[in-house]
């Protein structure tokens, strides 16, 4: 790949402003061969999987948000800042402002995917008591530096004021995206990046914020109003980091906050899993802006180990609770995974800059897998209440679901809010920018990258795409509308897909490898093609060095991660005591991408004062058939106990 | 058991006061069958291995906890107090009182097992500093109370006053029962005791401490100064937990009080280890010495399920970082073992309570796994370095130790101090008084407990003890004198011990179940009894619950766990790809207690961009010998990355 080609031309973009145009995508790199698509050119229906959950999303997770944050007083915050109030009292974390600030963004994309007039109001009216809270000089925060509040940057470690910030930066390129800069929340932001450049710039204050963020958005921000000043104080704070100028305190290390390693010279992801994401995403970001092929290279790498060694089934990442992090390597317990719910989101988003920059279809399957089995994992099927923690094991029911703030990250049951938020509005945001992550561009190259039911427009094809994908493996996509002259579908073959097939209308059936599947051509309104991915059950085995899951296995189908819930055992079958059979495949059941297994349990031998002992053969039960059902919506339908990884017949010598 | 027997007199006990008897012991239930023994009437030799580690902590690790606690100013916090002197910026955690109080505890009983002018001074000039502490009305707490600090019992869940002076009651029992009542520090006891009953009293406030101590120090004073109010007072304590009383915050729930559930209703121990250990301790002595049966069913079935499914097998309790706590039952990861130090000691406490209420063996084995394998790893051999936790698998090489503090909890090295020191002080008074709970009395039955070398007085018996245990077997006791009459020695054959024999000098030898070994007879100077335990190696596998380490296998060998240490590897090989191969037993190796096994590596098949695929069949290296070491002295000759469950060749299907 070369960094500094030029920028990409699209003439699917209106502008209202003669430098910046109306991508309606949240990552535009200074320098790519590929790009997004606009969330205003992908459609995804409501009888699709994704599509289902964007409308739910629209329809009650925003003001489910709204209502919390309003109740809780996180809203009034800023009103009492622009009140001139003495705010002692202030309700909340000192993050909570960037809860309303992700919000935000989340109704930005949605206006720009599909305007609502309701949803126009309540997004200006909560923008207008944002910006009422607004220092002359930019600065923006209800925590620091106010009457009755600590002074400005006064603990740069855990006061997360340039954090906020970056997500109103973040709002602010949603709303440059999709209506251009003349629109208060891009006013808001241009002060807020202007301050923290006067505040933090090459010739002032030396500091870095504790939790990154406003690095990816001061670089988005920076692309989206056309301010390399925004872009080089991003590279700023990058370069500033890993010198350990943070003050740390007992379980809050250098490591913890990325501070131990300058950013170029890791060699692994490490700390608090949210924080190290982030800051890489911004850190690619002003790689390919800055064109620092060594910061980049540095930093794929390290996704890269990230992947091999600090990644869960799932696509989660974090490992410990205690700080929220990555562990070390291969220290992936699926009991005690944290999986947070963000750090799905923040993978998310550093591997589609790896996929911008380099085209990669591996960084696209990880995507994929992050999407189904954790971003899907969070909301409830009603979108209004979240897991926070997504591990891959529950030992014990969770709570009832109740209606008050959950405390705590863990507990086997979605709850409707968190005293520590960040996640629902995370899923929020995500889900409504979704489309633009479903497909790119590049030269001549229209490329389907996720698969839902709906309609795209983009390279000059306008398609249908039909499927009950991932119920189904069949995509069927009509071209509606073709470039003149040839050019090329790129289809994405799962790496999970081996047997694939595509069919063109006409032409014969052929077979095709997992990475990407291209069909060149000249299209014509009428042709279709249709991708056929094999998603029988897959039994999915882990690296041996994983001490948490040997002798255990898992079920895939299609991009799917399935699991074993209590409320399908039979009666009596404690779930720790279930082993698989894997003499025999896993078979598919029923709907909804279920699978069937044989499978034992074992009887307890009890008795012994520590469980430890001499080797023993214990009677297994008969043989039953032991269900699957999809991971992400796990106690969905009641609180339950749950398994991804099932030892299996032959794992343990004590077992059978 | 019959709770209220008549307290067994003791003739060995000399008495400076009418109601005090010099027994000697850290616990005397108001009702037994069975006692300890007198701390100085067991005199391990330094030859042997608990005596070598008794030496080492009276000529070094006192002095060196003395001189940190100096450094830090956590001493000096006493004499500010005792000044009048504003301590707004005073140093040291809210707990750092109680260090200096167990240090003191550790003092008394050396002073106890054998005097020593000028630890007997040092001691003296101590206590005199924490006295001009105490203010008029008992009350006595360097971090609240006084001018700069925060008022008096303003924060009972995390402010640790009780608890502080918990520890000093359990300093003043060592006082108490070694020298008698008259004496400085058991004087401030009393006043602390008294104030402690007027403030908390059952018309007085109606409180609990955030960190239980303080009631299995009040009811061990109260029976050491013979006043029933202390016991009653500490029933009262154990009486009103479990009733959500102590303000929570996120990490800190109920449960990590034992606030959740009323004692006497809860069927597992949860929350903070320490905490629930030193509660469970007290809430024994309160049973006991109320007559409450009920009270005590309940603490010993939640003990039994403790050791059934949440203990590790170093003895070693606390699965989980992030609270210091217990997990769900079966969470038992050796990477993420928390097994704190204090857990082990507290873990002794509690069985040592229930060995003299029941008489049960099995009690004793387990105070004897857990002083080999959690107290005696966390000292280095110097005594003035230490583990704080004690996880049973290293993934990355501690970094080199250091003369600071050590902020964190873990890191794969033993370090100097920390700055949560708990762990040295709780080392230093239990190997102080270590004697007392190497054998005990029941009638005419003296039983040898644990086995080191050295001299043993009591029950009429002079017992001189020759054994290299645990680098081997052979115990030999030679009776110096004898009770007159008919009587018993009992000695107790581990549970591991199957195939011990048993020898009296002149009669055959017989062999022994595990359990206990009783002699009896009319004893004569010069008999002699020998016990032979067979200390071969052996394989120890997990109850098939345990996902951590299924598939994996640990080698002990007598009452050690052995573990293998990346310093022993062959070159190249590193630890997560050694698998143990169980076809050959593995077999006595060199001095000091080793074993050696057969064993292969996998070579790593790399390249997948997730550590999750197909099966596949790797080729493993070529065997090579595999040495075993004693688990608590890992990281003694340099860091180095550690397991004690190793996998074996047939425990996962891609190693080899």
């Amino acid at each position: 790949m070369t960094l500094h080609e030029s920028r990409i031309d699209t003439d699917a973009a209106a502008s209202r402003h003669a430098h910046v145009n109306l991508l309606g995508t949240p990552v535009e790199p200074l320098a790519s061969e590929r790009r997004g698509v606009s969330v205003a050119d992908v459609s995804l229906s409501a009888s699709g999987f994704w599509g289902q959950r964007q409308a739910v999303n629209a329809a009650a997770t925003f003001e489910h948000c709204a209502a919390w944050m309003e109740k809780l007083g996180w809203i009034e915050n800023f009103d009492r800042i622009a009140r001139g109030e003495p705010t002692v009292d202030r309700p909340g974390w000192a993050f909570s402002d960037s809860e309303l600030y992700k919000l935000l963004e989340g109704m930005a994309w949605e206006l720009g995917r599909q305007y609502d007039p309701l949803l126009a109001d309540r997004f200006a009216g909560l923008v207008s008591r944002v910006g009422a809270a607004q220092d002359p000089d930019g600065y923006l925060d209800t925590a620091f530096g106010h009457d009755g509040l600590p002074d400005r940057y006064s603990d740069l470690s855990m006061g997360h004021e340039l954090y906020n910030m970056g997500h109103l930066l973040q709002a602010a390129v949603a709303r440059v995206r999709t209506v251009g800069i003349d629109d208060e929340l891009v006013s808001i932001g241009q002060g807020v990046a202007d301050h923290i450049c006067t505040e933090f710039g090459a010739d002032a204050r030396d500091g870095i914020c504790g939790h990154p963020e406003v690095e990816v958005a001061l670089a988005e921000f920076g692309r989206a109003v056309n301010e390399p000043r925004y872009v080089a104080q991003a590279a700023l704070f990058v370069a500033r980091r890993g010198h350990g100028s943070l003050p740390v305190r007992p379980l809050l290390s250098a490591e913890y906050f990325q501070d131990d390693v300058p950013v170029r010279d890791a060699t692994v992801l490490r700390g608090h899993a949210v924080r190290a994401l982030y800051l890489t995403a911004g850190a690619i970001d002003v790689a390919i802006d800055t064109n620092d092929s060594q910061l980049f290279a540095a930093l794929e790498s390290q996704w890269l180990r990230t992947l091999e060694r600090r990644t869960y089934l799932t696509g989660g990442m974090g490992s410990r609770h205690e700080d929220e992090g990555f562990g070390d390597d291969y220290e992936l317990p699926d009991d005690r995974a944290y999986c947070e719910t963000c750090a799905g989101v923040a993978s998310v988003m550093v591997a589609w800059r790896l996929y911008l920059a380099t085209g990669k279809v591996e960084y696209v399957d990880v995507i994929e897998r992050t999407l189904f089995n954790v971003v899907a994992t969070s909301p409830a099927a009603d979108g209004t209440a979240f897991f926070y923690a997504n591990p891959l094991q529950q030992r014990v029911l969770g709570e009832s679901a109740h209606d008050g703030v959950n405390m705590r990250a863990e507990g086997g049951v979605r709850a409707p809010w968190f005293d520590v938020s960040c996640c629902p509005t995370n899923v929020a945001r995500t889900l409504a920018s979704l489309g633009a992550y479903s497909a790119s561009v590049e030269g001549d190259t229209l490329a389907l990258l996720q698969y839902s039911e709906g309609r795209v427009s983009a390279g000059g094809f306008v398609l249908d795409v039909a499927t009950r994908y991932p119920d189904d493996g069949v995509v069927t996509v009509t071209i509606e509308a073709a470039p003149e002259g040839e050019a090329t579908l790129r289809l994405r073959v799962p790496s999970w897909a081996a047997g694939a097939r595509i069919a063109r209308s006409g032409a014969s059936v052929e077979a095709v490898e997992p990475g990407w599947a291209d069909v060149r051509s000249v299209f014509a309104p009428g042709d279709v093609v249709t991708l056929h991915l094999p998603i029988e059950p897959r039994l999915t085995w882990p690296d041996p060095r994983i001490d948490a899951v040997r002798g255990s296995v898992a079920v895939e189908r299609g991009p799917l991660v399935l699991c074993v819930e209590s409320t399908d055992l039979p009666a009596g079958a404690a779930i720790d005591t279930v082993r698989l059979d894997v003499s025999r495949l896993p078979e598919a059941h029923g709907d909804g991408a279920q699978a069937a297994a044989v499978a034992r349990t074992f009887a307890d031998s009890g008795s012994a004062i520590l469980p430890y002992g001499r080797r023993g053969a214990n009677g297994g039960s008969t043989p039953f058939q032991l269900l699957f059902v999809p991971y992400h919506r796990w106690a969905e339908r009641a609180p339950s106990t749950m398994r991804v990884f099932i030892p299996t017949t032959e794992g343990d010598r004590r077992a059978l």
